[in-house]
């Protein structure tokens, strides 16, 4: 395992692909665009998932699965969402393979077996969730429904990256339906309260919530809330998104029901959902020129112990030391793996484990078992200790959360001094250029201004922030009048 | 919900696609034979989810994600494997969706964006998994990898059923490479284990392991070990396999690796699955007339609880005694529900429990309230007794197992039951039509018998048990010397 990363300052996205590769997170399949998530990186992703569900679960919700396929037919049903969608759909237009006449040990597609209509392979599932709820909602009673499921979906992008895009994806999709729009903004913003608090508290990514404007609003929503985290380049990189559907899928799909005082009415929509995209934040919010530097949450392994020996009795006295720690750290709920691999020296352990972020390190050697020490060497801060071996459990447990707490307060400190309130044209397009990062702007509230701004600079609005203070102002480039200030920035 | 469930006895076939749907398991979707899995039937998929991926883990694997796609010319390059799926691939042909010139508000596929190359959705993963390996591997101490996958696949059947047989379904698929043949061979048996101590101990479902014949092993593989079941209806169901693959993949992805004495090789491969299917035989195993069994270790909830009442005051009084048993309950580890719907009659309540078989119903009224009591109701067996609410907690946890030792016990001795020593064909024929089950009859070991009884009785061989002792004999057709039994079965 090479550690030569390209530094961050030299190409930032050149040391974001490489990390990937290089600590065994992904890598590009032989399919166009589509990857491979490594064991390492799915880990991560599976403690990811694990979290969310549980925050999904205490908030009232249920897991479900829908199909994979969506019939074109349905697919187009809600105008927007498919006119959003359409140009990144793969298409099932066949059902079988056959031998090849004209190619021996060939296959072809059997010109007989095609579909009478062709099936979408879901970018997203509104249209084949919504077709499906019609069948259960007769009444009040039989709101709210509220669901999520982890899947998988397609979206053909032409240019991809690793996790950050990819056109086939995992995420999880949720999908509410409720009697009246209050309750349905209430569930909308909700779950973007959950987003942000598990990108906070759990992935120590501090975000912006808010909501988007109309141009980057999901295909078919009324409105986007949307969680935006800054990423050490400067660039914004939307986290999570939870849309207000209104009522435009029951609409689409006639999904009516009888209220409490016996009238018909449309159902109200939610959906809301984030992606493998996150390891793309995760990498790119906390890491360093060496390599992955893992919130503990996330981490596989929060601790590693690589034995340091010149013979076998040495190594099977740090081994008993080893499964004594491990059995310690284990009581307290840090995992903790021993590196006895006879094939690797120390050094090239340490690179590794370095590499793959491990947040703490531990090496024991002859000297450390005379002393009855170890020595600890933390990922984020790349200092060492030695310390006693009294107490180590507890010891550790408490300074993984200090390192979880340690990488948030540097992630906020970065982005919050990376927000800079702006009030002119030719500063907008300055700081977008050397300073980088969210810039606090005025804006007049029209999708032109937005669109020619972006012409201008390539910056969007990444959200309208939702603690944002009414301020009368002037639009940054038109000088028509605003009433607060959005987050402008360069983005993922 | 209606309760009016088709007999077993009736119609088993009608039974099990009404007790799918009346128990809010899964339904049909809008997509040709692909299923839409509802909230409870996931809850439970879930829970077998949960401790597959446990004991997966324990035993040394860890998971992964392969991209959904494969390119048509690496799905064709092991020919046997090809050459069994190529029947039932679904194709993506395009990429693209475009408005339809002569329908307005209508999309067609866009002709112009037509894959160079088709892409097969995964009807399983070893064609995208073993292309991905050849760059993993390269020394011996690149192995074994041992990886799982949680994935959906695709496999267009013509008929389907509600979890038993469905174009899309939900599954996972180890892929493990290896240096020796003999430890391939051991990591095959050893997953074919795990299935069976996961039916047994976790689902209450006996099965007998074996070895597929030539003629029902996985296209590609050399053996196939496997799991079966027999359902209610004297039916078999193959429950779980696990392929010991040789080195055909390898030889057709040319992965090779240099062994520890320094020479080429291909490497050893297995792969083994088990899916929704597992729904299908829980249901087809321990359900009876009035709705889903359930044993406790699958139930989504394990206990619930009823109120009776005539007034708030009641009600209130009630609520607390149930919140302390569900305290009681949440300390020993089960799970349990408190029913306080004011839309439905205790009655109907019940009813809709039983439909959806969860193991232990608490009802509590005003008498009970008095006596300190509780109602105290087994789906299994259907009894009900008035216990007192000491100790409730430590009672029903060890009721729960009671039960579910219940269930293993009432579906071996049905299972054990029915299997059936036959020596002449007659008999063959009549306890097939008759008795039904399992049929444990000499065979020549010849495909041509197999597929002659095939034909003439729709019995196949479902496994050669492994456990099975030499036994010299003659075949049930045709006479000719057998060395050992199998076992043959009308199948799903």
């Amino acid at each position: 395992m090479s550690k030569n990363l390209t530094s961050r300052a030299e190409d930032y996205s050149k040391w974001y692909n490489e990390l990937v590769v290089k600590a065994d997170l992904a890598e590009n399949s032989a399919v166009r665009g589509c990857m491979v998530i490594k064991p390492y990186g799915y880990a991560i992703w599976e403690k990811m998932q694990a979290e969310l569900d549980r925050m999904f679960k205490d908030t009232g919700h249920q897991n479900a699965y829908f199909p994979l396929f969506v019939p074109k037919s349905l697919f187009e049903a809600e105008e927007k969402n498919a006119e959003g969608f359409a140009k990144e759909c793969a298409v099932v237009t066949h059902y079988r393979l056959q031998n090849d006449p004209d190619a021996e040990g060939k296959l072809r597609v059997d010109p007989e077996a095609k579909l009478e209509e062709e099936l979408v392979v879901r970018p997203t599932s509104e249209a084949i969730i919504w077709n499906t709820y019609k069948g259960w909602i007769q009444s009040y009673r039989d709101l709210p429904i509220l669901i999520n499921q982890w899947a998988n979906v397609v979206r053909w992008e032409m240019r991809t990256r690793l996790f950050l895009r990819t056109a086939e994806f995992l995420w999880q999709e949720g999908h509410t339906a409720h009697a009246t729009e209050k309750e349905a903004m209430t569930e909308a913003e909700l779950m973007n309260n959950v987003y942000a608090n598990f990108a906070q508290n759990f992935m120590a990514i501090p975000v912006v919530k808010g909501l988007k404007t109309e141009s980057e609003r999901f295909a078919g929503a009324v409105e986007t809330f949307c969680i935006e985290a800054l990423m050490q380049d400067g660039k914004a990189l939307q986290a999570g998104t939870s849309h207000f559907l209104g009522q435009n899928f029951a609409k689409a799909f006639d999904v009516k029901f009888t209220n409490n005082e016996g009238q018909l009415d449309y159902v109200w929509a939610t959906s809301w959902g984030v992606s493998t995209r996150l390891m793309g934040a995760l990498i790119m919010t906390h890491s360093d020129d060496k390599g992955l530097v893992l919130p503990p949450n996330l981490a596989p392994w929060q601790v590693v112990i690589v034995p340091i020996y010149k013979n076998d009795d040495q190594l099977d006295a740090i081994t008993n030391r080893a499964n004594e720690i491990i059995e310690s750290l284990k009581s307290v709920g840090v995992s903790c793996k021993f590196d006895g691999r006879t094939t690797l020296r120390p050094g090239a352990k340490f690179a590794q484990h370095e590499l793959q972020g491990v947040p703490l390190r531990i090496a024991i050697g002859p000297k450390d078992m005379d002393n009855n020490t170890v020595e600890l060497a933390r990922r984020d801060t790349l200092t060492k200790e030695i310390i006693p071996m009294d107490d180590i459990g507890t010891k550790i447990n408490s300074l993984l959360k200090t390192i979880q707490e340690a990488l948030f307060t540097k992630a906020l400190n970065f982005r919050d001094s990376h927000i800079t309130e702006v009030d002119d044209f030719e500063t907008f397009k300055s700081v977008l250029e050397t300073k980088t990062g969210f810039i606090s702007a005025h804006w007049d509230g029209t999708p032109e201004t937005e669109q020619k701004i972006k012409e201008l600079t390539k910056a969007t609005i990444r959200c309208i922030p939702s603690d944002v203070k009414d301020e009368a102002g002037k639009c940054v480039l038109t000088g028509n009048p605003s009433k607060r200030r959005v987050l402008f920035a360069k983005a993922y």
